[in-house]
């Protein structure tokens, strides 16, 4: 461990941070970069909230370039912003305190497949399709997938999880290992190659969702999945959203092994058509993925549909080619901007409730009855073999009284789903947007967070102002 | 979060124990026991580790029990040893520095039964058996299956698996919440029902494998598995252990989702053929578990066989039926049992060694090799599906000279693990036996656990010599 230099932190902040910078740019050079634009677009994420710049973005090209920066900036208490790809829906790239953003993006490369292991190391700035493309030979994937082509140490950092999740689990389920650059500057290994161990505290863990405000990973070992050898979707429609939750609980409950579960409701749909000129009928309707042996796969299709039908399913479409399987999912691919298009000039504000699924129509029934009675246009996806569902509120940010009104709503929409025994957030993370119903979802172990927090960074300089408030 | 009142940790520690004990008897009578009879039970462990008895036990009732005895506790600096039912391979239930052992098996009542989110709240006393019973008539099962009849609190705290992990994962993948009573009393909730959530650090993970170092789980919310229709079991020998690895290799990179995967080796046949009256061949042999439709597991169990055939199985049986199914896998259940009996008098010594399953053949071959060279009685088998196995040394704990040669010998199966990019530990965690190894397996990184357990237990209460030294 190292023993942090006595920190200057009686000058101020502004001092502080120009020495950091004049002595990153001597040892570095062009590695740093102050440059206006190149800083705003590093606070610029996938997000509503306001863009609080960095004093400067270093762009890190090995594991010992960040544990120097993390070094200088212990040494001086001057934030460090972990940033990957940008594609955070909570801000987590934003720097209200100002600092440096370790920009990740370089660190791209893919350091071991191991194909028998089913395991590979990658440096954090890789992302996951390229990941995907690196494995092309070996019948293996990376199959967690948030939308996005995030870093998968972005991904890790916010417990990423996605359409996916419902087959292979979130980020915490598929990482072995990670090296990471503690608030100090040491480089420490949280685990090795092993599929399992109880070797003491799950560090992999405890970094994994910890949104950059406990250290910087620079290195993953993630576990990798064989790609089915038969792969086949299906669409289908339902007179209403209670029906189809009820579909996904049986086959869940059946023992179906669904690669992807997704719902989209009416609202959705209607977006989807106009988006991507599709002639859907406009009702709640189930994308489902199936995956295995050509027998196993045709019997979970014909098993499925019989339980769509109880329900009360209205249509049923489903493929098996790739062309075909394309062609039906294209509106669920396209709904970030089929959304964007619903409202022109809106902006997307996320939300990201996820219940017991038992609750999840409920939950559901009710946040639509209140998107009617607000007025708002917001319509909802959903990852329903999690119960996990997004209200994408499609905003006009400038109107105050839309705003006041849009804030309200996603309050109760947080408050509806912890009264359900369920979370604020699934897979986003809590960021600088969700503090508030982080205490109101775990109460007196948010206080043990933070003592941990104060612990392993008690200068504060990793990511603060993400998870909890100053 | 709870003010701990000032301590009184300058007086000696008979006196502060005296102290705790008379209020705790006073306050909650035959719920404290200080009979020696009792006391040294709570110590003694399926272990080889010496007994180090408590100075007293304390039969929690309820969550609140707990919190009042941890504040009583860590008002007088008075350690606490959690209880479940005693099956620790590491000495987890040792008092070296005396103090009070929590026993939770009166804490054994199942609170709720989620049939549709499958997934259920247990108090921490609640065993894996006594659960599947209760939840008998719901077509779901708790499947972590360690071999002992622990306690779902106890398997929570070591990060506990065994023989089903290969398809269920281990107890960290099967935890969705606790509630935990924390070094100064306070009782937290570290999660919801929600199957996933990006809410904050991972508290959850965080006790579990903590060994009760961390804080007293005392409730958990764990996730149910629908039980396969269909169920079908293989038995194969292989002229060696490589070629039985490899098979083990292929089938998971062929991707069958194989239910159990065990492999013993030819003098843990031989124990078991002694013991439970068998004729197998005395040859490293696979026991493998299929669970699924029916034509599903016809289609696995053929694609099975193909592939061991390819590696050179020398007998292949197979069966469905529940009868045909218990007598094929016989030998693997009396594993135990069998080696007690192979050197009537001996102790058994666990080992615990988990490798990247590509290593997995070499690190078995070498172990082999050395237990020949060093001429122990120590069979082998292994949840080779994980790359985990354990070598059960029958040694004569009276011997000093045998004890120095099996001391060593695990040393070198810990040290080839590790060099491996492995664990000294898959299942078992730390106690008090691999404190050494985890050091050299996980470097600085043990600094910030031990950092971690300062922060959130500051007077060392609890459970005190396990996972670090002092």
């Amino acid at each position: 461990m190292n023993k942090v230099a006595r920190m200057d932190s009686t000058k101020p902040r502004s001092d502080r941070t120009a020495t950091v910078i004049s002595i990153l740019s001597q040892r570095f050079g062009d590695q740093l970069s102050c440059n206006p634009v190149i800083r705003e677009q590093h606070a610029n994420s996938t997000s509503w909230h306001p863009i609080k710049t960095p004093d400067a973005v270093f762009f890190a090209r090995s594991t010992e370039d960040v544990a120097e920066v993390v070094k200088l900036c212990a040494a001086h208490a001057v934030p460090i912003i972990p940033y990957g790809t940008g594609t955070s829906l909570e801000a987590g790239v934003n720097a209200p305190f100002g600092g440096i953003t370790l920009d990740l993006s370089q660190m791209n490369a893919v350091l071991a497949v191991n194909e028998d292991d089913m395991d590979c190391v990658v440096q954090a700035g890789v992302t996951r399709k390229q990941l995907n493309t690196h494995l092309r030979s070996t019948g293996l994937h990376f199959p967690i997938d948030p939308g996005a082509d995030a870093s998968i140490g972005g991904m890790a950092s916010t417990r990423a999880s996605g359409t996916s999740a419902v087959r292979y689990g979130t980020m915490k389920d598929n990482i072995l290992a990670l090296t990471v650059v503690m608030p100090d500057g040491t480089i420490c290994k949280t685990g090795t190659r092993a599929r399992k161990s109880s070797a003491g505290y799950d560090m992999t863990r405890l970094f994994i969702g910890a949104e950059g405000t406990l250290g910087v990973i620079t290195e993953l070992t993630v576990k990798l999945h064989g790609i089915p050898p038969t792969i086949a979707v299906a669409v289908c429609a339902f007179p209403d959203l209670a029906s189809a939750c009820n579909t996904v609980i049986a086959s869940i409950r059946y023992g179906l092994t669904l690669g992807r579960i997704e719902l989209l409701d009416e609202v959705q749909i209607r977006a989807c058509n106009a988006y991507s000129k599709l002639t859907m009928q406009e009702k709640p309707t189930l994308f489902v993925e199936f995956g295995g042996s050509e027998n196993a796969v045709a019997e979970q299709v014909q098993l499925f549909r019989e339980l769509a039908d109880e329900f009360g399913c209205e249509s049923f479409e489903n493929a098996s080619s790739p062309e075909e399987r394309s062609r039906l999912w294209t509106a669920r691919h396209d709904v970030y901007w089929a959304c964007l298009q619903l409202r022109p000039g809106s902006k997307f504000i996320a939300t990201d409730v996820c219940v017991p699924i038992s609750r999840l129509a409920d939950c559901m029934v009710e946040t639509h009855a209140d998107i009617e009675t607000t007025g708002l246009v917001a319509p909802i996806v959903g990852h329903v073999g999690d119960g996990n569902f997004h209200v994408s509120v499609m905003a006009n940010t400038d109107d105050a009284e839309e705003m006041a009104k849009t804030k309200s709503f996603i309050d109760r929409l947080n408050r509806r789903a912890i009264a359900m025994d369920g979370t604020c957030t699934g897979e986003h993370g809590i960021g600088e947007g969700k503090r508030e119903f982080l205490k109101e979802e775990l109460g007196a172990t948010v206080t043990y967070m933070r003592q941990l927090k104060a612990t392993l960074d008690p200068h504060n300089i990793m990511n603060p102002g993400k998870i909890f408030d100053l």
